[in-house]
């Protein structure tokens, strides 16, 4: 094992691409790891491949988790003689409880066979989203359960955890890569260029409105 | 939420089925979980759907784990520019690090769909296999952890956690369900009836022996 290496979990969007050029600048040898859950868009996706091969990365890995998508909104569907007032929760067709704690678990058990102790992930508890699965506390945890659980010493970093998009964005700039954020995706519409409207985008843009610096996406 | 559901995390194999007649015989309303991790044999899921309709569950649901068997000792054959020497290693074919940890999250996934507080799950510290992913301090940081993760309030019961092999025998027969114990499967070659000479079925007779009781799949 060696603190020379490092995993970064990248999803294609800002934040993670973020993360990327912070690991970059900290560790020699970077891996990525990129989640095909059944994402609204799979230009995702495209935009993880472009944006590992851009960092230079050792390796990028792509692992398909489609009981996620099973087990979202419309996951009961799929489940026999459920009781029908389970879908008085009215959860959101894209949440999934727990989304982040499968991720994180998933990416410990490559670290591992990587012979990686350093997991790198763009989680934000000031994040818009909110989600518990994103909290420190909740990392923390993650963290103990799974180094019990595997005998390993990993450790996971969060870089954004506490810090605004605004501030994001500033990172993106000191750490070097906003061309690669050039390559990023956010449009909830799987557009690009991005539809400018949605609130993903709106999003976005206040962020580096308000860190002074233009978007390299747009500016491009 | 209601203290009087639970979901099973059924295998099809003799623990999983003993816990769910103990868990028949403490909570109202019982949900079976089996995974489908690319497992050797096919025939164990076929035991935990019909164990599950046996034991009157109220749903049986199968979740597919592509990814664990890419996690697997084949693993790197997907994997892009990984370095050579990461099969050092010599980990074996079956064993994926922290699978129990992964099992368990989307467990916990699917319990909070549910409307479910109680999981209950086979794992054992005493068992032969030794995994850390079962022990019960990687339990107790992966309940935190995920309570934290999805502002739930699950506990996760492990009725076998101290028991050897022969104590797991008695406690199906004091739970009443020697029954479904003769549809669970155990024998590592698939075959039914069960060989009766590899580990696993050299193991399972020795439990049977030690506690005194003839094991229903062989009398049946």
């Amino acid at each position: 094992m060696s603190k020379t290496k490092c995993l970064v979990v990248l999803s294609g969007g800002q934040d993670s691409t973020t993360c990327l050029g912070w690991a970059k600048n900290r560790f020699a040898e970077v891996h990525t790891l990129t989640f095909d859950y059944g994402q609204r868009h799979k230009i995702e996706l495209e935009s993880a491949k472009k944006i590992s091969d851009l960092s230079g990365a050792v390796s990028h890995r792509v692992i398909t988790v489609s009981s996620l998508s099973e087990l979202g909104g419309n996951a009961l569907t799929g489940a026999e003689n459920v009781s029908d007032k389970l879908n008085d929760k009215n959860l959101p067709n894209t949440f999934v409880p727990g989304r982040n704690l499968v991720f994180l678990t998933l990416a410990s058990a490559w670290a591992y066979q990587l012979g990686v102790n350093d997991l790198v992930t763009g989680v934000c508890e000031t994040d818009f989203s909110g989600y518990p699965d994103c909290r420190q506390n909740t990392m923390k945890a993650l963290e103990l359960a799974i180094n019990l659980g595997m005998e390993s010493n990993i450790s996971i970093h969060t870089p954004l955890m506490w810090l605004s998009k605004a501030q994001t964005v500033k990172m993106a700039r000191d750490e070097g890569c906003l061309d690669w954020i050039a390559h990023s995706h956010t449009c909830y519409e799987g557009q690009s260029p991005p539809c400018g409207k949605c609130p993903a985008c709106v999003l976005r843009q206040k962020g580096f409105d308000e860190a002074g610096i233009p978007d390299p996406l747009i500016s491009a």
